[in-house]
């Protein structure tokens, strides 16, 4: 459910529910003119009005991409693929994808004489499985009830790429396409789902899901597929391939396979030994952030020991430590915080030093 | 003004309108026990209702930074040096930070007899600079015109680090000794102004700002000072510097300035000369991208001199081209998109040319 309200002006307002459509928003009013396919992506919070539980938040973030600029299964097997490259950076080892068609339904009804209105409300009780109010719906439809049937055991078709064996057809071969460069890409996880509806109206061709096992009853990650929405926005009609990522669920089927986030460190901690080196300090930590050195320095004014015990804990590579005898001879002294070595070294061979 | 609003189910709600205060919550909640100073970033949409004017939304941008740890001229200058080095690397050139200290006009106004709670409305005019409803103020708490007049004057003085000559004290040796740093760390657009009070009330010691001249009299693009937040949440009282980019105004310094926002671009597109080579274009980008290299892939199914063209747009400073014959001997054709020279390349030894 949308999270709707009514601003102090008496507006009728709603927090985004998804990005998909401020990205088109966008393409349409600014970007039409460029060299397509456009590539984009986003990252944001978006809001839904329901009972918070695990993993689904009122307030959640999503990441996305979109492709827009045609329809072909190349286009599509590069959005499935760019989710599953995305899932494998985050360090998910269990994941799968599963492919299907939303124009096998669409047809199927079709030929059976449901409309494109009529036809929605039985995608999404065919999506959320509901299959009685779904044998409803098309009886109400004028479906005969074998064909029914058949359209209910349709989106009952799983399993590896061969399962399309049986159904024959443009849709089909489509699938096939999508899934064969998926695999020349070296994605091997792929199988047919035909029963991957999407609950939204506006796709229209290749859909497709990505679950995290680990996750249980609610583990779906990620979902998208082949659209058509700028036309809705006042532009012309372009085909789309774009999905989302739900960050939150994603995290948390990280969290159930023990993946760890390791700190990044820094690469140099600065100590000055007194006070009347501090400056000094900040004019080093300076000069090495300069360099494209990760630089950090005590603010605390904590004495020498404090100081590296702070910078172990952050940690740091290295220390850097300024006193006013080594400062003479233009020297600091650099401490590798693993072994423990001390060595002078001139500052104007510390950046060269500590970038080796 | 705060953007609230009552949600269906009746709840007092508002949109966040700014971040520090979500910061110090997580502290107070999750990192009390980690080793001090912690600093941590954000970047993300707060929220105002307000008539929108140019550089200010109803949604509006705020990237910030909070120091969490301890009161200390280091903090303080550690914080100002990082928000100038984020303006630094946006390309800004012309940005001007005044630093002031809110403890010099606290102290002014508590010898007059004037407390806390009657103290933050004061200088909340002060700090509008509306000076005769902050007289008026005076007045009514009981300070004498003149004193009056001596703090309103104090708020007025601006200039080079030595007008503080005028003013003797801890709170301007403190000003002095942060100026010092941000100084030793190369920052040299820094000046003093008393006026800076900042509106809200939590801040306690340094107060900065920092202003795009480019913009005219919507000129502040950061603001920032030392504080003490976390006992209200709940916790013990930890002192901690920040700071807040508003990210819109940035934008529009930036294009005042006429700074170009530079393409990326990618280091190789790869081009199937047919439909035979297609999915073997994908096993390429894919190998290439799991090699680190940036690269793209025809999805439109074009024509080889059409994808060459994409490909400059996008633009890519190599093609691979893949062809059936060149296949035959596990050879592609690496065109440079400047010079337009093709050479035949072994696949095996493609990662590590354009590695070069």
């Amino acid at each position: 459910e949308i999270y709707a309200f009514q601003d102090k002006g008496g507006r009728e307002i709603c927090l985004r529910p998804e990005l998909t459509a401020s990205v088109v928003r966008f393409f349409v009013s600014d970007l039409t003119t460029l060299p397509r396919p456009l590539k984009m992506f986003y990252f944001g919070q978006c809001f839904r009005y329901e009972r918070p539980q695990a993993g689904r938040y009122r307030e959640f973030f999503q990441f996305g991409a979109e492709i827009i600029g045609n329809a072909t299964p190349e286009t599509d097997a590069e959005a499935i693929g760019l989710a599953a490259a995305i899932l494998e950076r985050t360090g998910l080892k269990d994941y799968r994808i599963r492919v299907g068609h939303i124009g096998i339904l669409r047809e199927m009804l079709a030929q059976a004489g449901v409309s494109g209105d009529q036809a929605s409300p039985i995608l999404q009780k065919l999506d959320k499985k509901i299959y009685p109010e779904a044998e409803e719906l098309m009886a109400q439809a004028g479906v005969d009830a074998k064909v029914a049937q058949d359209i209910i055991s349709t989106t009952q078709v799983t399993g590896p790429i061969s399962v399309l064996d049986s159904h024959q057809g443009p849709a089909s071969d489509y699938i096939r396409q999508v899934c064969d460069i998926l695999l020349a890409m070296g994605f091997g996880n792929v199988s047919v789902d035909l029963g991957v509806v999407r609950g939204l109206a506006y796709y229209t061709g290749m859909v497709f899901e990505v679950d995290a096992p680990k996750l249980g009853a609610e583990k779906q990650i990620c979902g998208g597929g082949s659209y058509s929405l700028s036309e809705l926005f006042g532009g012309e009609k372009v085909f789309s391939t774009g999905f989302a990522i739900g960050f939150d669920r994603t995290l948390l089927a990280l969290q159930a396979e023990g993946v760890q986030c390791v700190r990044a460190g820094i690469t140099v901690f600065v100590v000055p030994v007194g006070d009347s080196v501090r400056n000094k300090a900040f004019e080093i930590v300076a000069q090495l952030r300069r360099s494209g050195i990760s630089a950090d320095v005590d603010l605390m004014r904590r004495g020498v020991g404090k100081s590296l015990k702070y910078a172990a804990t952050v940690p740091s590579r290295f220390a850097v430590i300024v006193g006013d005898k080594e400062l003479e001879s233009s020297s600091v002294t650099l401490r590798d915080m693993n072994s423990g070595e001390q060595t002078l070294i001139k500052m104007q061979d510390l950046v060269k030093e500590l970038k080796r």
